[in-house]
């Protein structure tokens, strides 16, 4: 599988190919910011104090990557140098244990590599009431880094009594296995009810993370200032896509981009995914920038039982840049190891802001952003237009440049995925996960031009495989 | 009732008894923040450019009441002036047409003269999630403006039917008199169980405000610039009490205040309140000011039905001062126009960015402030500790010193209320606003010293007429 998916080696090796440049400069300062965003602040460093830490790519030597700067100024680094692990494995022995749930091991993956700069850590309690109120943290500079999922670690009161006062405690992972120690510890009571409350909205039963992370776990938290004996890899044959920030920041620098766009998904990519980006690439470059990179950006942590596995979905995306649907030259596959929370407007700012630090400067933005349905009620959770609304309103979030989706669907005239017109609305068919889900399921076909056909294979591929096993076994769940 | 408290003529007046200075200024710009507020910016300004509008009280030329600037820089004032007000009502009845609950016409009461600042109306949908996620508006200057209750109108659908496309609405009254002009309003979605979620942190049944104002309310939220066409009174006998935050900022000049401490309550004044005010001025007085005036603040909007009612508390509230409990000199007694919302950490935060636009630049906290048992479980609805550290990070608020308490409790040895002391605990006594009501109720006598003689004399004659009146009437409601 993936055999010709952009792999880390590839990305690491850019082909010599020129960088087309299309246009001239025509106002590399523009801004694509939607029209309720308050403050833009679009910016293109063309600085050269730095050089990339691998030199520049042939031809395009004044062009850097930091396009944008990581939140607090700085990309935390949480993973212990090498000649340090032993020490610290020795150390971590002898403190007592916390043992994570899967769930937990991903989010100390995703504070290691710096996804959530500033933080340092699960979150201590001023920086989760922080996170809570206001969906961001106060910065020394007095300025704000948006922040608006708890990220933190439960723990029982077995767990707490065995901690007693020890300043320091070491994390285990699912199995046992010694992944981290955390110092300095803060434990404060793990209200469930108020944090499900103000990162969802509702507390209605079914939201899938809360059942999965939140229900299951202790009634207190564990805030501390977190240190990996070593990064934290899935051995699920698709570590090598989870480049880290830094490892995203220096590929950028590669590839000599002077302005780089993050899609986050959790779905396959069907063609109005891919005319968006397309489309959103050429706006950048009749902007006038010059080498728009695209970040394809797959969510690679805990997702619910329906959604489309990982790996399928990777293979999936693979199959679009095969078939040339995406510019392989143009674009970054990586996954984003954090969990789903299908918190809405809540989530669509993590999801942003973590971008940020991987070193995006524009985010693309679309209808109902890490939405659902209501768990218990006919109803989108939220209001689809929430999602931007908030995104392009949050505190510390203000760098990023906030693109909106154009809306599209299938047109039926034109036999493709086409932007809509509400003129001849008529004209269009509005294809929804779901959908998609339950022709591939039925193996009933979509409409042409839907998808390129080798994304599609892989999805009716693994529903099938799912039928087979269903006599044998209960449906996959995710990964 | 009430002769000997404080009147507006009172106020407007203050007798000409010179200021105490008991001490020379050690340093006026120490802060007395907590320890957990980030950034704290403590400001006194005495500057001279702009005399008060009704000149200097004599001897303290040089000391102004802009002591704090309101939030967006100027007090918003949405009271037509007189000879605007005839126009307008001839304006007013050719629109459609919105009834207000009393909820209502208290929060309109509370925009219009600009205790909400830089809030114009009711919110707009940009302003209602900015509120609900961010708990802060951004200022045109970059910076924000904390905003922790949604101050929203609810129409229902045939509301919005009659409304149509009309960029205008006129407010009347629950008995249909004119009050107010909405223009260019926007309606949108109200989904109550997101804004119940979000405010409150849980969604149980039984929150008084939810029931009262929110359960009853329609579906569509209308959010525009308001005028209403006079002052809003409510003929209570009170109304002098009701001072505007200008009138408030024009008594705090007038009186040469060169430091405004806010305390907030909506229960009787006990003697432990009373210690930590004084103890309050004596610190402000130890740092250097020379004249720190308390404005003794109670809510006077929607409260639960068992609080005790506003009329009775102003009475409980006037003994204080005349049996000397507080100084009257160095004390304006006004009434705070909000609704409660009873919402703990979130609610605390509009508690006392209402008080800055009042000109209060100390703000005195306490335990668990705006917070209530919760409505199902067994427990405190919020952390009590939570109010004051939200208090002391939220944006927005960073001009405003915040005072957290000190615990105080009857002092069984002393015989007093006095500040709790953790190494002999087993000599105090907690005595909760319920324990005082049921105290009051049953005709019991509090400890000595709990509270004044002529206050508690008030609350028993009140629990008395509830009884008499329990033959023939349901128990009273709030005022």
């Amino acid at each position: 599988m993936a055999v010709h998916l952009l792999t880390p080696t590839h990305l690491h090796h850019p082909s010599s190919t020129p960088i087309p440049r299309r246009r001239a400069a025509a106002s590399a300062t523009a801004s694509l910011t939607h029209p309720l965003r308050p403050h833009p602040n679009p910016r293109l460093r063309l600085a050269t104090a730095t050089p990339p830490r691998t030199g520049p790519r042939r031809g395009m030597s004044a062009i850097r990557s930091s396009l944008i700067d990581p939140d607090g100024g700085a990309l935390v680094n949480l993973v212990a140098p090498p000649e340090r692990r032993a020490a610290l494995r020795a150390e971590a022995e002898a403190l007592p244990r916390v043992r994570l749930a899967p769930v937990d091991v991903e989010w100390a993956h995703v504070l290691a590599e710096g996804w959530a700069s500033p933080l340092r850590g699960f979150m201590r309690e001023h920086e989760y009431l922080q996170c809570l109120h206001f969906n961001s943290l106060r910065l020394p500079s007095g300025g704000f880094a948006n922040m608006s999922l708890p990220i933190v670690l439960a723990v029982d009161d077995a767990d707490k009594d065995r901690i007693g006062a020890a300043p320091d405690v070491a994390l285990a992972g699912p199995d046992g296995e010694l992944l981290a120690v955390l110092r300095s510890v803060e434990i404060y009571p793990h209200n469930k009810e108020e944090r499900i409350a103000r990162t969802w909205g509702t507390t209605a039963p079914g939201l899938p993370y809360v059942d999965e992370a939140i229900a299951p776990a202790g009634n207190w938290l564990i805030g501390g200032d977190l240190e990996v004996l070593q990064p934290i890899k899935y051995n699920d044959g698709l570590d090598h896509y989870r480049l880290s920030p830094q490892q995203l920041r220096d590929e950028f620098d590669k590839r000599g981009a002077d302005a780089v766009f993050a899609f986050q998904l959790r779905n396959p990519v069907h063609n109005g995914h891919a005319l968006l980006m397309n489309d959103t690439r050429r706006r950048l470059l009749e902007m006038g920038f010059k080498n728009p990179i695209l970040l394809l950006h797959p969510l690679g942590g805990f997702t619910k039982a329906d959604d489309v596995p990982l790996p399928v979905r990777m293979e999936q995306h693979s199959k679009v840049l095969e078939d040339g649907v995406l510019d392989p030259e143009t674009t970054i596959v990586s996954i984003f190891p954090s969990p789903m929370h299908y918190a809405g407007p809540t989530e669509v700012q993590w999801h942003a802001k973590a971008r940020i630090n991987a070193g995006a400067n524009f985010y693309i933005v679309g209808r109902d952003p890490a939405g659902m349905g209501h768990p218990t009620e006919k109803r989108d959770l939220y209001n689809p237009d929430h999602g931007k609304k908030v995104l392009s309103m949050a505190p510390g979030l203000e760098k990023l440049n906030i693109l909106p989706f154009k809306v599209a669907a299938y047109d039926t005239v034109a036999k493709k995925m086409a932007f809509f017109e509400p003129s001849r609305s008529q004209d269009f068919l509005f294809i929804s996960g779901t959908k998609m889900r339950t022709f591939a399921k039925t193996g009933e076909n979509p409409p042409d031009g839907f998808m390129c056909p080798g994304g599609w294979k892989v999805l009716v591929d693994y529903y099938n495989s799912l039928q087979t096993e269903g006599a044998t076994a209960p449906a996959a769940a995710t990964v």
